[in-house]
């Protein structure tokens, strides 16, 4: 497993996400104040580049320097305020949803193997009343 | 701006992310001891769904019990040992794609003012003959 190359690769998506979402925010504020040019943003954007976020901003400051520079600030401030958070709220959330999918499956085969046997008077699921609160 | 909404989300996708890293390592070591499996796991995971990490689980729980349960285990190695570097790596990648951007732009700039202006003894580009090595 080469952690390393991996680590990289999940950056670099992580940053051209965390591109998306300044440019979503500074979308949100352009279109309280400037509607037009909300609407010039959107379709810009929704014209492919934005996959690769340093692709999408070389494009976008050949067009419009100014929402560029302030796409670059803001998702500069979002990594920096964000990303702390990740490491704890992706491994929390990869257990409990792992635990969840085993339960899930463990509840499936159960009940496949009751309904080939005769009827059980106290079935297995009762027991796991609490996997509709369960994630994914 | 929203960060607890754009921590969450961001964390949905690097979750996603971190399933298909671990499919992608799964699929790397099943061509070297199962290749049929891996043609197999190959071909399921083409159909779409691994852009939801949990949905894709979800699907092959019910095709391969097995290898679900196997990515469910790396990718809960992965997030353990990879999520720990992503603040810092893509906090540095960011200042420095952005800082990458802006010199990128004032050279432009100034290639244009210089076209348009008489011609100068010395080009300014010349002091930023580092920039070929600046990421993108």
């Amino acid at each position: 497993m080469d952690i390393k190359r991996i680590a990289k690769d999940t950056t670099k998506v992580l940053v051209s996400y965390l591109t998306y979402q300044a440019m979503r925010t500074v979308l949100a504020q352009l279109s309280e104040t400037n509607p037009p040019l909300a609407l010039w943003l959107h379709h810009f954007s929704g014209q492919g580049t934005i996959q690769d976020g340093e692709l999408y901003l070389q494009a976008l400051l050949k067009e419009n320097q100014e929402l560029a520079f302030r796409i670059m600030t803001v998702r500069e401030h979002l990594a920096e305020s964000v990303t702390e958070f990740l490491p704890e709220m992706a491994c929390t959330d990869i257990k409990q949803a792992n635990v969840g999918h085993r339960r899930q499956q463990l509840e499936r085969i159960t009940q496949l193997t009751t309904t080939d046997a005769s009827p059980q008077p106290e079935p297995v699921q009762d027991s796991e009343s609490s996997l509709d609160n369960l994630p994914g």
